[in-house]
């Protein structure tokens, strides 16, 4: 029988189970449901042991566990590691649910319920994907393992030491990551890079009390004053980041790059127009795509200082607020970032203030070259499946775990996500294309049999 | 009998009058005080009457009343109409009082209780310099009208209006107002300046929602980009204002206003040391006294937008807020002002940005020559009193209602105030040093005779 026979054989069996996993509201940032959490570990744990993957084992680690197995019976043959999470976002705002989150329902050919596309419904897939080959061939292509946790939606606090103590464990020749989405319908997508991350607070201070602005004003600095200077320098006029050295380890981007870019077909004039923009803005002689997808950043998130009431009142300052985050690209080391924007704020203090800064988090970007063997087999398994070849993209945000992955186990990372962008991650109504959940379930297979 | 010598023998009795006043709670910010602030109107109204002055009478206001009396029996001489006010700041926080703020209380030759200097205390040496002339002489040497409210501590709201309705009524030569300090202990002074006021609001938008920064920063506008760049073009490096024409109508500094601003004898190290200031900035050129006196000021008294909780969001906000005072001197027009303000704001919106401009009070500033006979007058009725001579001073801080009589009645307005700069006003423990009592009442009957 071939697969698509028997995905459709099962169809109505693999979407009950996944109903049922879906039911459980392993919501990790909620401590109330942590033993919702642990009971949706245990529940994917039976099921890599009922679709035939061995050792398999929850770890325990300092917040919620990470579940392992593998099934490494291929000597020779290449070992692919899927990554996933169990754990889910909140549902609040609970109203704007047309169903409950908890109970999945189908409609439209789209199964509606929290953790339907994020990440539940698509790391199912590797599952009983790995469970057809097993059933259909009583062996597998290629060695496989898995870890999946279960905090992902509060930044995986205990992924990367866990990934650092079991190296040999978990050591791969791929990593395999279903959790981003398609470019749109029908048009899929391999994510090539993931923006860094890195952030920090800066506290402006001139005066040991906010002072009389009719007494004083005129003759004291104002600490409003002082940081509205110090954050202009921060950029120039175009928008470009000032720092010194901010753009070293950026690499320029290569035609092909640029192509690729091109492929993603960012409609500027509708995305203007939704997000109701004056105007978009960015850095000169660059794309939407390229400027959030290839170009780092440094926004202000947050200004604050002074009177924020109804009307006004004539106080002057004592001292003023800054939030910062940058996003960073390919060689851009988030420590050596920060130190460079914090000597740029030194520098920039004006007469009359004095400055902290606190240094928050840092993650490192994430790149790979799309004609990586890996990639390249993953496109071909897209290609043959959804009748397209898919686009390399490069995403804005940050996944932090996709580039530890990386990093410490020295494997490529294939995003292979089967997502849509408009299915609700994070908000109420998430929901799974089905569409998506039975040509997922294809391209793993034939992706698996390439390796 | 000699007027210290009166003041004397009915010393007991004027304190215990002025210590019944006191214990009336008259806070005109409190509705649940309605009731005392008009049994402290009527109070007044009867020593008034009890006085001698005639026409006494009390005008209903949309607020709290306005108490009048008048005493014209001088033909061909000037009047003076004397302006203070009957109602007091609030009292919290309580449980810093030494003694309660309505139980009126002598401590170290100071009367402690809220009004005794602000302006209960002050007011009524008026009211009892005119009763020991009457009784003394039978006569005054000049006309006198009253001119009593009980708003001062809630902006005057009714005072403006009333004094336009009834310039005919209250139409004088000189008003005479006790309610500024003196330098220091024993170093008298008189306001000859008082800065105006304009306010105004400004929001910055660039989308239709806060974006994630991950997927669209670099590629949009971010509102506090943008009014920080806005904000930051309001003054040059050094700290001088930018926006076109804002200096045009203010005066230079004539050698005689800088030599007294000199023998205000500001000790700048002091200051800077009692408020941890870095440094002292302003206006090259100028010292602190004339900087906060002679000089105007645009100050941020407000910035806001985006994030401000703990750690970091990662955010692009959609708006962000100012609120903006300036302080105005010499011929600055507060409309005016206002309008090349917003012109300024207008023209330096940053790409992708729309600003909203909402223009909230106006005041105009006072000043007054010190060569002015009737300052000279109280110059030297002081200078009999107290052995030296006035400092003519310019105050930094803004009492619209000055400007209003000044300029409604077209008379000199004289601030001979009998205050201690350090005597509490609005806060715990207000207090009257009663030698400015003693030494006040001779300062007014003498500049009565010198009129």
């Amino acid at each position: 029988m071939n697969y698509q026979t028997y995905f459709q054989e099962n169809r109505e069996q693999h979407i009950g189970e996944l109903k049922e996993w879906l039911s459980i509201p392993s919501i990790s940032a909620l401590s109330e449901h942590k033993a919702d959490v642990k009971k949706a570990a245990v529940w994917i744990a039976e099921k890599l042991n009922q679709a035939g993957l061995e050792n398999v084992k929850i770890h325990e680690t300092e917040g919620h566990p990470i579940v392992y197995a593998d099934h490494l019976h291929a000597p020779g043959k290449p070992t692919v590691l899927v990554y996933g999470h169990y754990d889910v976002q909140p549902v609040d705002p609970l109203h704007l649910w047309e169903t409950p989150p908890f109970e999945p329902t189908i409609r439209d050919g789209k199964l509606f319920g929290r953790g339907s596309t994020d990440d539940k419904g698509q790391l199912f897939l590797h599952i009983k994907a790995v469970e057809a080959i097993l059933q259909q061939e009583k062996a597998l292509p290629v060695n496989i393992k898995f870890c999946i946790e279960g905090e992902e939606e509060v930044s995986s606090p205990n992924l990367p030491g866990f990934l650092e103590q079991n190296e040999e464990l978990l050591k791969a020749d791929v990593v395999l990551i279903s959790d981003t989405s398609l470019l749109e319908k029908g048009r899929p997508a391999i994510c090539t890079g993931l923006r860094g991350l890195c952030s920090l607070e800066v506290q402006m201070n001139t005066a040991n009390t906010d002072l009389h602005s009719g007494s004083y004003g005129g003759g004291v600095p104002n600490a409003l004053h002082a940081i509205v200077t110090l954050l202009n320098s921060l950029h120039d006029e175009k928008g470009r980041v000032s720092v010194a050295g901010f753009y070293d380890d950026v690499p320029a981007l290569t035609p092909e790059a640029r192509a690729e870019f091109v492929k993603q077909s960012v409609d500027e004039g509708k995305l203007q127009k939704d997000l109701g923009l004056e105007a978009l803005f960015g850095e000169e002689g660059y794309t939407f795509a390229e400027r959030t997808g290839a170009r780092p950043t440094l926004e202000l998130n947050g200004v604050y200082g002074g009177f924020q009431g109804e009307g006004s009142k004539t106080v002057i300052p004592k001292e003023a607020h800054a939030k910062i985050t940058c996003r960073l690209v390919g060689n851009q080391n988030p420590q050596d970032i920060l130190n460079k924007i914090e000597t740029h704020i030194h520098s920039h203090v004006p007469v009359g203030a004095t400055v902290t800064v606190t240094q928050l988090e840092k993650g490192n970007p994430f790149t790979i070259d799309p004609s990586t063997p890996m990639l390249q087999k993953a496109a071909e398994a897209y290609e043959h499946v959804y009748g397209v070849r898919p686009v390399f993209t490069r995403d804005g945000g940050s996944i932090p775990i996709v580039e530890t992955f990386s990093r410490v186990l020295a494997a490529p990372v294939v995003c292979m996500g089967f997502g849509l962008p408009d299915e609700n991650l994070h908000a109420p109504n998430e929901h799974f294309n089905l569409e998506n959940f039975d040509k997922g379930l294809l391209t793993i297979v034939d992706f698996l049999g390439r390796v």
